[in-house]
């Protein structure tokens, strides 16, 4: 709803608190051994008693048939359009990493260590996947690099992959990829898109010609690949457009950067859920909307395990009750995307939806998940409705029209 | 589907009749007292016997998470995009008083009165709610106003509430408000928003000093304010758009005057359900599609009276026999919004609806209520596709594309 300038208008500011849990990758698929989805095998005494006195839905997350990666499922669960309000892969991979220092005017890029012969000729996109040790090491070699006029940071992620911010004035990200995409090929050269990005094209290329110097005498990582410019995202706050004091308590990287590009204030927490319920709790008077963010449940998704996505889902469960004792105006449990274990990676299923209030329309759905929700009262309907949802049952939204 | 140039393409003509009960503020939320909402409480053989015959499913009327007021609830209903056609407040106000001369041209405002201190200062928005009887009597005052060149009603509407009306030449309802929405502060002038409507700023402000000058006597009543400018919208036609000739049965003039705009014929008809079924038997044969307002629910909603609600919806439930007598070939029962009893105003909720015809696909929903219709094969979806709906079933949609 955040670009929608009739609904803004009907926004009101109260004292109700909102809470949303994002279980990251909730959704699932039945397994056809057991014919049980990960959340009809999972115990969830705590999840399903919530199911019964919520208003529960699917939630799709960008639009029907379209796997989400995480920011635009993310993007959608606070009602920004994920079509419409899109981030670079450069400045999500940045965001992703712990200690990036990137502001914005910088302009940032997937980096991954390569290997050319000795013609040029791009023969390993990934270099062998060197390890992230070594990695490191070479970054901090790159990270010698100086240009005139702009300063240079380059952040190793994981095995050949890295992340380089460039730092300077009048710098734009309308630059092709130096990345071909396939080998037996040259690098490209990165050419400027726009007329104002014709000397950041210059300055990135100045760069890879010094990489390729300081790489050129290791036998694999003697090159590499830039891709995904981009500046810092700019989205319309929030806080602002809803009238909110919203903090993330979210234990991973990207997720608190993808909050403070919406405007969130995000929270030191630590890295258990222990962590972020204590954070919740500490920082409960003072703001109005909490996002936690759950991760564990989208690893043992990604990673195709199903019993481990089950416990996962059931650790959270004991979590749900204490969550219900802080009595906030709108409890919500969400998912960014489904990240069914069978198939070990994101996917394009709706999403279980519950929201508790105490002017909820709820039907008595007997547990929390995919076929149970399907019946809500909710629906079938888009994660990025979400919000206007919970301020809704928050008493946040006026009459719309006489 | 209004505003859809392909879809009114497909519209075509036939002898079927189509009934659309509006039930005002049907849908409701669940007494925690007894776990039961309005419709779950009410003894409602008829509907529950439609219910089953019927396609079921929960509307949105506006958004989802968005309460509409009368307008915006009711412009769905017939196909218009509530957040794409807006109807100034105050011509909803001048629709919604009987007997108010308001035209294509016109300019017509929500007024109060209200009470100033001598230097000016607003001290009270209401003038005390001073009764009906005495603001008729301020509002006969007020009508001996004369300004040049344009003709000015004014006409009282309830307490301290009245609607002026200004006719003439190239008016402009781009114009700020007099009432500043808080008391100790000076009454605002109005000022023209758009080059076009320096005059009409001009106009009104001539008009707010004289009425001063015929109320600066009175103790409370001294003084007025203006707000929601606004001329006659302009909307299509819906009989030409669906190439049907329909009728509007509403004893409430808001109803009434909402369906003129929207382009139904309005009939004259008594106040009581009674009253309205006789105007439909009397306009059946020469008419295909009928809209009834039934206002009660809405009432005993917003007065928060959970028994009156129900009272209110077995009373209308006694009329459906009667309406299916009529063989129409569809007949629809729908809210324009939900008016729960304990939230005692509008709301967000989805509302539940029903049609029956020859060709629906029903599911043997076995009641008709919030619960039961949320598992309906229409499931939950947007109010402004209702009249396609209405269209499909009728047989007055042909097939889209080859």
């Amino acid at each position: 709803m955040i670009d929608s300038p009739e609904l803004l208008k009907i926004v009101t500011n109260n004292q109700t608190k909102i809470i949303m849990v994002v279980i990251d990758g909730l959704g699932g698929l039945r397994d056809p051994k057991t014919g049980k989805s990960e959340l009809e095998a999972a115990y969830l005494p705590n999840l399903d008693l919530l199911a019964q006195d919520s208003a529960c839905g699917l939630s799709i997350p960008v639009s029907v048939g379209v796997t989400p990666g995480s920011g635009p499922g993310h993007l959608a669960l606070f009602g920004y359009d994920p079509l419409k309000y899109l981030i670079g892969r450069g400045a999500l991979e940045a965001l992703g990493v712990d200690g990036v220092d990137f502001i914005d005017g910088d302009i940032v890029a997937r980096g991954n260590f390569c290997t050319v012969d000795k013609s040029g000729i791009l023969i390993d996109r990934r270099a062998k996947r060197i390890s992230s040790d070594f990695a490191s090491a070479l970054c901090e070699r790159l990270n010698t690099v100086k240009i005139d006029s702009v300063d240079i940071a380059v952040y190793p992620v994981k095995e050949h992959r890295f992340v380089l911010r460039i730092r300077g004035q009048n710098l734009s990200a309308e630059l092709s990829e130096s990345d071909p995409q396939k080998i037996d090929v040259c690098i490209n050269e990165v050419k400027p898109l726009a007329a104002n990005s014709e000397n950041t094209a210059v300055i990135v290329n100045e760069f890879v010609r010094k990489a390729h110097e300081l790489l050129a005498e290791e036998e694999t990582a003697n090159m590499i690949l830039l891709r995904g410019f981009s500046g810092m995202p700019s989205l319309p706050s929030m806080g602002e457009a809803y009238k909110l004091k919203p903090v993330a308590i979210a234990g991973y990287p990207m997720y608190r950067g993808l909050a403070s590009i919406m405007g969130m204030q995000v929270i030191n927490t630590g890295s258990t859920f222990d962590n972020q319920l204590d954070s919740l709790k500490a920082n409960y008077n003072t703001n109005d909307f909490f996002f936690l963010h759950y991760k564990a449940a989208d690893t043992a998704g990604e990673d195709g395990n199903f019993l481990e996505k089950i416990q996962a889902l059931e650790y959270l469960d004991t979590y749900i009750s204490k969550l219900r004792s802080l009595e906030p105006d709108v409890l919500m449990i969400v998912g960014d995307h489904s990240t069914p274990a069978i198939m070990a990676g994101h996917s394009w299923h709706p999403v279980p939806f519950a929201l508790e209030s105490k002017w909820t329309q709820s039907n008595g759905v007997k547990a929390f998940d995919e076929y149970h929700c399907s019946r809500g009262t909710v629906g079938t309907f888009f994660a990025k409705n979400i919000m206007a949802l919970a301020l809704a049952h928050a008493g946040r939204l006026v009459k719309f029209g006489a």
